[in-house]
C-alpha cells in the first residue's frame, strides 16, 4: 500500500526528486516477451520534455532514460523494469532565497507540516520532475498494449486555456502534432500563442484543461465498484501534479441532463453494438462498452510566479515571496503526454486483470 | 487487489446484489475501542434510505444494518467489522419484461460482455443499493473519526439540480436538514421541488451536483504522489455509481484562473496558518492545509427511465426500451450521505496512515 | 492491506469470532460462470465439523453455510462471494471462570496487550472456528480450479502425531478416508486412536504434522521473489491457528543435503520434463516444476487443557488456571481440510495471476 | 500486488537481475526524519558480500550502495528511498556453456516454463545477488528502528551445517563474529571449518540452518488471522532464495510436544509478564508477547555444483551438465545477514502498522 504507487497487476513506483540525482519509475508486472528498448520510452520524454519551446520552463533536461532490469535482449523478462532518468541541470541556487518561505499554492508548506522537511530545491518531490517517470513507465505501458490491443490509439490534446476553450467544429487530430499545445484547435492555437506570450512576460501564468482519449477499447474491461475503469482513470489523472478536476464522459456536465438526453440508445452493428452518443465516455457501470474512453481533467495555474504575493516563513513570520526559478506559464501543455501515459497504464492494468479473472471477453450480443 | 475493496489502513469491502438476500460491508482496520452501536450506524443508513419522500424511489426497504462482528460489550476490537443490510422488498418480477434487453446508460450491457452474465434483478451489483454499504461503513469511520478528530465536521449537500445552481449568497448549513434536497439554500430548494416534481411525472429524470466539506481537518493529512488526499476523495467519490465528474476545491474552473489568482496567500494566526482563500480545497501537493477540504462530483441522470429508448437485446435485435420498476427522479439526493460516508472513510484511512508512518505531526511553524 | 485478508486475485477476507452470531468470508475475484451450490462447500465444511469422533472437541456446530452475494442461477458472477456461518453452540459460562486469566501458549494475553480488548468468550478472533471460514472460501477455489485444472487433486493428510511419524513405505491414499486421523498409513491410524485416548483422558493434548499435496499443478505457477508459489503456500499455511513451522519439499531437512543430493535430475518424457527425485517440493525458484507439490507443517497441540498451570491475570496476580472448555486432544486432525482449503487458494490465486500477467505457458521444451 | 513487493506500511520492491547493469531496491513508507547515510547500509552489504573467505564465492562484487532518492540532508523524508548496487563483476561468459541447458535444482527451466525467457547469465533475477538489495533495504529499517525501539537487537547466526547441529551449551552471542560462519558455538565453527573445505573441494555444496533472533520486541506487535507477525517472518523468511523451511519458536518440533509442555507458563516480574519457556517463539495468536523472536529457516544446498548431473535442455534432449562458474560451497552463510535484514523490515512494518491502527501498547497488566 505504498503511497508512491498505482496499478493492480501493472504497477508503477515512482521515486526521486527534482533536485537528487536522479528519479525513475519501478514498474512491476509487465508481460513478459515484449520488445522494449530505451528510444521507445525516449520519444514520449522528449514530448514531456521542458526548454523546447518558450512556452515551457528553459530549465534543460536532456531526460534520457535507462533501463536498469526487466529487460534481457531487447525484450521484457516478466521482472521489475527499472527505468532511472538522471537529473542533469539542477542549479538549486535558484531557490535559495526562499529556502525558508512557503510558496503560495504550492505544496512546500503541506510537506514542512507532515514531515517536517523543507526541501527548498524546487518542491522535491513534489516537483513535475516527478511526471517524468510516469511518462517513461507508459511508454513500457503502451509497448505491452500494442502486442495486446494493435488498434488501441490513446491520445491527449488541449481543449482549453485559461477561459480559452476550442472550438469542437474545428477538431482536427492531425493538427495537435502541429502547434505547441497539442491541440486540436489550429484556430485556439494561434490565439492561445498570443495570450500566453503576454503572460509569460507578465510573469503571470495560467491553467488548462486536458482531454485523453483512447480509440479501440475493448467492451469488458473494468469491474463494477471499487475498481471501476473511470474510476481508476480518474485516480490516474488526480494524481498528476496541479490536477483539480476530472470528468469522464459528460462529465461535470452529466448534471445538466435529463436521462433522456444522457442515455445513449443502442443500435447492432455489422461489428456489434454501436451507440447514438457517448455520454458516457465509454464506460457504463465501471466496464469499457467499446465506444472511445474519454477522460478530461484541469490542470491550476504554475504556483511559482513573479508576482509578489502574502505569505509566511517557518519562523511564522507574514513577508512576500517571489519566485524566481525557470517555470512554465501554462505547465498544462507538458500534462499532456503525462495524461496519455497515464491512460496507458491504467489501460494495460485493465486487460491483464481482465484476463487473469475472466480468461477472455465472454459474453456474446447476436 | 480486490476491486471491491477500497482503503489502505481503514479498508472497506463491499458486496452483495440489489436483489439478493443481503447486501453489506466487511470493514478492517478500524482502531480499537471505539463505542460501537447498530444505531450509530443506522442513523446514516435512514438518511439515504429510500422512500421518504416523493422525490426518492417508492422502493421500501428497512435498510436495519446488523453487527455481525469485530464489537464486543459495545466496542470495536480491532478485528473486521462485518455489516449486513437484508434485502427486504425485492419485488424482482418489476424488472421481468426487460430481462434480455439492455437498459441504454445502464452498465446491463457492459457487465454481459464482461461476465457473460445478465442480473437482471435491477442491475444486481451496479444497483445504487450497494451504496447502503457504503453508508454503513462511513459510520464506522465517523464513531472512529469522533474519537480521533473531535472537532471534524463532514457535511454533504446539493448544490446544483440540472442546470440550477444554487446562489452561494443564500448557503446556510442549518438550511440543508429542512428541505429533501440536502441543499443550504432554501430558495433553490423551493424551485427544485417543482422542477423535479414535474420531471418525475413525465417519467424522466435529471442529474446533480453533490458538495461534501470536511471543516477541522488537521493539516498534513496525505501523501505526496498516488496516495495524495484529494487523489484518494476522488477515487472515492468517482466510485459512487453514475458520478462523471470529481472536483476539489477551485475544480475544473481552475483552468480559468492564473497563478496570480490561484494561489491562496497565507498569513500568520494565533492558530497558525490561515489564507487569504481556498482554491486548493484544503489540500496543497495532496497534503492537507488545516483548511476546509472541499470536493464536488456530479451524478448522472438515472438512466432507468419512462421514456421509450432504443437499444438492442441479447440475441442482437434491435428493440425499444421502457424501465417501468421504481426509480429515483434525481439519484443525485441520496447520494449527499454516500458522498458524506466516503469523505469519512478516506479521513480517517489517512489519519492512520499518517500515525503510523510519521507518528505525529511534525513540522512547526512559529 | 487488510491484515485479515491473503491472495492478490482470489483475495479472501475472513471476519467473525468464535462466539458472536456469525463468521464468515469475503471472497473476491472469482472467475465468473462458475457452477457454485452451497452443497459444494458444505462436503469440506463437514469434513472439519467439530463432534464428529472422540478425538474431536464435543462442541456441536452445523457449519452450515450460506451464500449471500456473487451467485446468481448458479453460478458466479463474478462479484463478491459473501460466505456466512451461523454460530449456534455458543455456550459462552464455559468460559466465565477464566475471565481474567490469560491462558499460556494463548492468545488471551497478547490481543489485550495489543487491543486492550479481553474477549473471554473462548478467545474470539484467535478461536479455531475462524478455520471454518478458510474452509469454505477453499470450497469456492476448488470449483474454479475443478473448470480451469481438471486433473488438479489437493490432499492432506496427517503423517506424525506426537513423535510418532507414519511408515511411508505404508503410504496408500486409499486410507486416508477410512480412519478419524486422515492419515495415510493405516498401522499408524491403530496406534494414534490408542495413544490419543489416552491423553484425551488425561485432559492432556498432543501437536501433529500436516502433509498437503497438490497433484496436477502445471509448470509455470509462481513468481520469482517475494510472490514465490513456495512462499506463497507458506504463508498460508503459518497463517493458521497454531501453525509453527512450514516446510516445502526436503524442507528442514534440506540443509542435511549435499548439493548432488538434493539436484533433483531431470528427464525427458513424452509428457515433457520428468525428474529422479522431488526435493524441491514441486517448486524451483518460486515456480512450480509440473511435479507434485509437496508442502508440510507443524500443528502445535491445544494450549487449552484440564492440566493446571501456572499464568496470571489482568490486574496482575500470579495464579493457577484449569481451562475446562470442550477442546481437541490434537487440533491437528480438524488442520487437514483447513489445510488443502488454503492450497486450493493460493493454486488458484496463482493460476490467475499466471494467466492476467503471461497469458499462456510460454516456454516450449523439445 | 506486485510480486516483487513485501510490506504492508514499510514496502520494499527489489529489482535487477545479476548480470545487468544494476540491482537495488525500492523501499517506501519510511518515517521521515531519520538519519541515513550510504556507511550505515553499506556496512550491513560488506558483512553478505561475497569473496571474503575461501567459503564463498569468489565473485568479487563492491556491492557499493547508492541512495538515489528519499533522503535530503541526511535525513530520510518519508518518500521513496530508491537504493542501487551497480554489477561491476559480471564475467557472463562463464556461463555461456550452459546457455541452452537447464542446471537441475535451479530456476533455470521454471523460468523458461513460465515467462519464455532463458537469461544463462547466472539465473538473472533468481540469482542470489537478488538478496544485496534485500540487505541494503534492511538496513534502511534498522535505523528506523534504532529510532523508535532503540533497545531492540536483531541477531542472525547458523546453528546447523549438513547433519551437524551447535552445541546450545556452547551459545555465545560474543562468538558469532568470531568465526566465517556467523556461528555461537565455537567447537562447530572448528569442525565446519574441516568439513566444508572438504566438500568445497570435492566441487559439492551443503544446506545449513540460520537461527534469527531479535530481542527486545515489546509486546503486542503483529495481527491476528493472516498479517500475524510469524506468518510475516515466515513469508519474509521462505522468500529468500533457496530457503525450503521455517520455524517459529519449537517450530515443527512443536508436533512433538503435549499441550503441557507447550503451554509457556506465565509469571509477574517488575517489568510485566515473564514466561517459564518460550515454545512460542515470542509470538502468540500473531501478535508478540515480549520475549524473544525466534525463527528458523532451513537454506538447501547450492545447486550449481562441479558434481556432473542427468538434466536436459531446450530441445527436449536428454544430456550431462557441470556448473562451472563460481558458488558457495555453503551459501546458507550470506543468509545471514540477509535473515537480519528481513526480520528487521518485518519489525519495522508492524510498529508502523501498530502505531497507525492503535496508536499505542492499550492493554495494561497490574
Amino acid at each position: 500500500m505504498s503511497t508512491n504507487s498505482f496499478g493492480r497487476m501493472f504497477t508503477v513506483t515512482t521515486w526521486g526528486e527534482s533536485h537528487g540525482p536522479a528519479l525513475g519509475a519501478t514498474v512491476d508486472g509487465c508481460p513478459p516477451n515484449i520488445a522494449l528498448e530505451p528510444e521507445m520510452l525516449q520519444q514520449w520524454l522528449d514530448k514531456r520534455k521542458p526548454g523546447q519551446n518558450k512556452y515551457t520552463t528553459q530549465r534543460q533536461e536532456a531526460d534520457a532514460v535507462e533501463i536498469l532490469s526487466g529487460v534481457f535482449e531487447g525484450r521484457t523478462t516478466g521482472m521489475p523494469i527499472q527505468l532511472m532518468i538522471r537529473n542533469t541541470d539542477q542549479r538549486s541556487k535558484d531557490y535559495s532565497d526562499i529556502m525558508d518561505k512557503f510558496r503560495p499554492g504550492h505544496a512546500d508548506i503541506t510537506y514542512w507540516q507532515k514531515y517536517g522537511i523543507r526541501d527548498y530545491r524546487g518542491g522535491g518531490r513534489s516537483s513535475a520532475r516527478e511526471t517524468a517517470a510516469r511518462v517513461a513507465a507508459g511508454g513500457v505501458a503502451r509497448e505491452a498494449l500494442r502486442s495486446l490491443l494493435p488498434d488501441l490509439r490513446i491520445t491527449g490534446y488541449m481543449v482549453q486555456m485559461g477561459d480559452r476553450a476550442i472550438d469542437r467544429s474545428n477538431f482536427d487530430y492531425n493538427q495537435i502534432e502541429q502547434n505547441p499545445f497539442w491541440t486540436p484547435d489550429a484556430q485556439a492555437a494561434a490565439d492561445w500563442a498570443d495570450y500566453l506570450d503576454r503572460l509569460r512576460k507578465s510573469g503571470n501564468s495560467v491553467g488548462a484543461i486536458i482531454e485523453v482519449t483512447a480509440r479501440g477499447v475493448p467492451s469488458g474491461l473494468g469491474a463494477p465498484v471499487y475498481g471501476k475503469l473511470d474510476t481508476d482513470i480518474a485516480t490516474a489523472m488526480m494524481s498528476i501534479n496541479a490536477v483539480k478536476g476530472v470528468e469522464i464522459g459528460a462529465g461535470m456536465g452529466a448534471a445538466t441532463l435529463t436521462g433522456e438526453q444522457n442515455a445513449d440508445e443502442i443500435y447492432m452493428s455489422d461489428k456489434g453494438p454501436v451507440y447514438s452518443s457517448n455520454h458516457s465516455g465509454g464506460v457504463l457501470g465501471g466496464i469499457s462498452t467499446g465506444q472511445d474512453v474519454v477522460c478530461r481533467f484541469a490542470v491550476k495555474p504554475t504556483s511559482s510566479i513573479l508576482k509578489s504575493r502574502k505569505t509566511i516563513d517557518k519562523a511564522g513570520n507574514e513577508t512576500e515571496i517571489i519566485t524566481k526559478g525557470r517555470h512554465d506559464p501554462c505547465v498544462g501543455i507538458r500534462a499532456v503526454p503525462v495524461g496519455e501515459a497515464m491512460m496507458a497504464c491504467v489501460l494495460l492494468d485493465h486487460v491483464l486483470l481482465h484476463r487473469g479473472q475472466v480468461g477472455e471477453n465472454q459474453g456474446r450480443i447476436g
